[in-house]
């Protein structure tokens, strides 16, 4: 086919591209959790993946959607909400409710969110019953919705943990833990974990869910400047990896140290 | 007229009634102020009144509402917002934003807010901007929009010392300070800042806010249980008076500190 | 601490403010209860309070609300709505469908007026039934919401009369009449029932609901222009006492006419 | 083509229909227009025909609307509203403002108003301005959307009298008197003015709006249980012709009454 | 009464007024009626009148609505919902769903179309069911709301035979066939058929929907900008039954070769 | 870390599954895209994958959305909006205006559309003017999205070819052609273009949108039973690129005839 674009040679090459904050470009941010922040909740931290921060519970409602008593699917069930607070960005951010519905992209995270954690989750063993994972971001500054399900993941551990001593369910309902992380390209660098700056200017930007065991739950990749090719996606998921790596690790010790 | 109820006489009479947490009936639960919670917000606080947390951040909209304009009203304009995290109940509540509006108490407390913090404001004296006061409950254990209040105090009094020292603004715009607290009437017994289990038993619950000057902003009582008299609201007045003096010192502590 | 204004000496010297109206300062404007207004209704009244007229109606309905029926309270239930005709102020105000919600004022109103009723109805008495009271204002001048619940009262004495005499409940569900009259300063003057110029300019405005044994229902005091002291809220206290006895009296005459 | 029904030959022989009230067939309802009823509205009725009761005002707005500006159109604009106070009919309706947006029928019969009424009005000679025509039915007995219409009229002609008499318009922007009434078939027998329980049993359900010089401006026929022939709806025309003669010469005693 | 405009005398003497596409006076747009245009309906037709175009569809669902299990009515029910995709028009309209509610034209048009078909059920013997005909412009060039009509009549002939053929009902539920058509006056020229351009300069605008027996099932006649005679109104009637007569001769030509 | 599963060895090994339709594993269905389909929008497709059908049409709006205006940013825009009709499923699907708001999948999907397109398109070239893409979907049989994209992209090419031939815009503002096709596992098999059925039984389900130069716009895989490897994922990602190779050729033949 004719009038294509000659692919660019050197897309690759990394210049020594200088992150605003001095970090490596295989570097994560200072990453926190810290367990127990709402105390109302069955489980919940606070996770501070830099200047981001958000808020995770998980709480838990004895009864299950309408949808499944209508269509008499077993088992229990488990469902995401996102939500920002105003104050959240440096520019007021407006309520959503005062639009009088959630936004496309809070839907679409929200989706995203609830279909990342179902899938390491044995929804039968929950029993009859829903988890929900509240993802509020109270300080915004990129990948929040990454480290919401790397947060969600914590608080619902926290929530099985405190079911199971209880004797509520008797089964280990998780089949393996999952974190997430964003990665993109910015002036042909691919970088690890993009703070709000690094992400406006990216050619592209993606976002990894991946399992303890190397595989993958989600993988989503949009190209905001220019198309990637094959060998920029190869180098995304190999950041992408190693700081899901990272983040497991820490998950763990959060989760044994709460114990 | 005829038929009405004898005046129950002893009605005043204080019995030893013993508070869940021990506290004396004209005793503040333990009050925590924590200045610059949210650093993108221009002031902010995160104040805890015992188990009930709410985060109150001021932002700075460097425009004013459109009927302002429509109206050629002149000055600045303050307004607040009132949230609640799904899980700062221990039954989770739903998100007033799948609702498509917010609740009538949810709008109730917004616009008392509101209404209290533009009482000591000189709106012509903040310039042709609106601030935003968000008051965001992390954590419910009753008497949320006062607390509310009086963090929204200390959140607006920082982001006005910033806007000062910045030069945005040249004159204070505070007449004076302010904060609120809840009474009511458990048992026969005035109370002074009621949790939640007090709040659910009491007859009487009354909101007051009051100025450093020891005068009202607003005061509403309301009988959930049963009429209540004039001496009751003479004895809630009194106690309310007491607990304001209490959170009006904090809250100087804090605004020092953080200048 | 310092720096607060000092307190004014004279502001409850009464000077001799005149009312546009020629009223003295504790004196109601004329009062008029028209019962029977809407015949298609169980209990209704066309209520003016000088200008301000409200149509007043209690309907019954056979069922309760669900969440009763959820959580399984027993009894029955009383509920208000409040509304506005778009031609009650000379200038035309917008229908609230068209909105898609009831403004927060709207439901602040209605929120208090059920409230209000509730406080003096024994629910249990009622059976397993609902009353809606139902309040639209055709015209506006002033204290729509107090002269709603001094109408609604009546319409439900009507509806709960028509209740016993068909035999359908046995017991009065009524403890005790109320009434309630707004009271205000004005050029710190203290005025009982404040028209809609009086209520503009008014530096403090207060609804008082009481019951004819002289016990507060509900109080809700604001501070509009200056904060209030309680010399002054003593003195609006008084005149709405004076007020909603003449009220009482006024309603009691029409409901024996009716009887 | 085959299967069609046969004709039903004696449809048109009336019986001796009797009318629950009376009435003979080609009869009105007592028709009353009571003017002035609201004060704050530039032109207002309250007009009952029967038990049905409608109030109808028209409130003048010094601007247009926005679809008018932002496409040029010249001249003025007239719209309706419709709404029905909650205890209307015997069984409370819900507030269309509890569903978030006017049901259709409220739509369809505001939207009949307003064309109706615009249809005799030159909406240039209105000026650069905007006539709302609000008609809230507070008692409910059949025939409530031709009431409003009849109603309507006589509350234009009011505020347009009143514009004139100040100078706002020169011109009389209303080229001719227009009324409207309901006809119908029941049990065979095409009756003039239905009530509720006549409109519940008819199987054709006519609602017409005609002018003084005996034009049409709107013609609505619904077969409600089966086809009506051209006969019927001749016989149906010539009682609309009689019953809208008879209410256009009770708006012009009332108008020239209130001259 | 005086001051009537004078009848205009020569209003009905037709003028040689000339079509845009060069029909006569009394003829119809090209139409074409293609059946199984969506194979995943149980009925369905793709109409074409001229340029308008409408996808016309039946579906059956196996439960009655909530309100006929409420109120214990038997039988079943047939609704009808209308819809345009955005580029149906030369300038792109706006999707309903973005305003948040049907717009008043949608809703009245929807209800027209599920009175008209219902008309014609017997909805007894529909059985325990509903039926939703479908009505989606997606070319838009006048007369969109009878074109729907009389498609639908067929989309729904088609799945009451698969619904018999298939033993699911026994009984025809419908008693006569029907179709629609737009009439109305350009020019004091009654035409039968009006495309957009003719409809926008219309001065009268009537639908018409009739039956094989020669009966009106609906009649809407609305002056656009001049009342309408009734010497016109038959004029009328006459070119209505003159195209629907045709309508209904390919309507049973295309149910007989779908066969 | 302990406690994996043990990696499934064998999962790649693909077993000689049999597709319903007989296809082979990296075949696409039928495709058909037939230009001009609506007239009436400047360009427009029916495209057709097996049973999956969708509207696509370009409309274009000689002005920009708001927010542009608002924050002075160059150039044009353009976005997509998605639907589908009610009987495009066997069970009807309830229209979205229906629930007040599109809900969270078409909100999802449109705006995949609308990135997808804009990454192939200089808003700048296409002068300060606003492009709308509609896919609606009138047959839904799995591939909606992709096919929406495939369909979208031939619609936006012969609206752009419109305006070059009328001059309205100068330079070709598409940088190179697009084209989007469905891949997933089903029962361990990498499959390319999925159906319905399939989907339903997918254990992974990924949307690729890729250039005719083999660069990735988006890249959408979701585990949906169980994680997917890298091997998995390479797996997918050839089919898709052989799949979009045939689609970018029937796209150019299509508009190529259109010229």
């Amino acid at each position: 086919m004719k009038g294509f674009e000659e692919l660019d040679k050197d897309e690759l090459e990394l210049p020594p591209y200088e992150r605003e904050d001095g970090r490596a470009a295989d570097e994560l941010r200072t990453v926190a959790i810290e367990p127990g922040f709402i105390r109302s909740a069955r489980g919940s931290v606070l996770i501070a993946m830099g200047n981001t921060r958000v808020i995770c519970t998980a709480s838990v409602d004895e009864s299950v959607p309408g949808w499944m008593r209508a269509q008499n699917v077993p088992g229990g069930w488990l469902t995401a909400e996102y939500g920002m607070l105003p104050a959240a960005t440096a520019d007021r951010n407006r309520r959503e409710v005062s639009a009088g519905k959630p936004g496309g992209r809070t839907m679409e995270i929200q989706r995203l969110i609830g279909r990342a954690l179902r899938a390491v989750v044995d929804l039968e063993k929950l029993g009859r019953r829903q988890i929900y994972l509240d993802c509020d971001v109270i300080q915004a500054d990129g990948g929040t919705r990454t480290a919401s399900i790397t947060g969600a993941y914590v608080a619902l551990r926290l929530a099985v943990n405190h079911m199971r001593n209880t004797g509520l369910i008797k089964e280990n309902p998780i089949s393996e833990p999952l974190a997430a992380v964003s990665v993109g390209v910015v002036e042909k660098t691919p970088l690890l974990d993009l703070c709000y700056v690094e992400d406006s200017a990216a050619e592209v930007d993606m976002n990894v869910v991946m399992t303890a065991s190397g595989k993958f739950i989600e993988l989503q990749g949009t190209a905001e400047e220019r198309p990637f090719s094959r060998d920029q996606l190869d180098a995304m998921l190999g950041l992408a990896e190693k700081g899901i790596g990272e983040l497991l690790e820490l998950q763990e010790s959060v989760i044994s140290a709460s114990g």
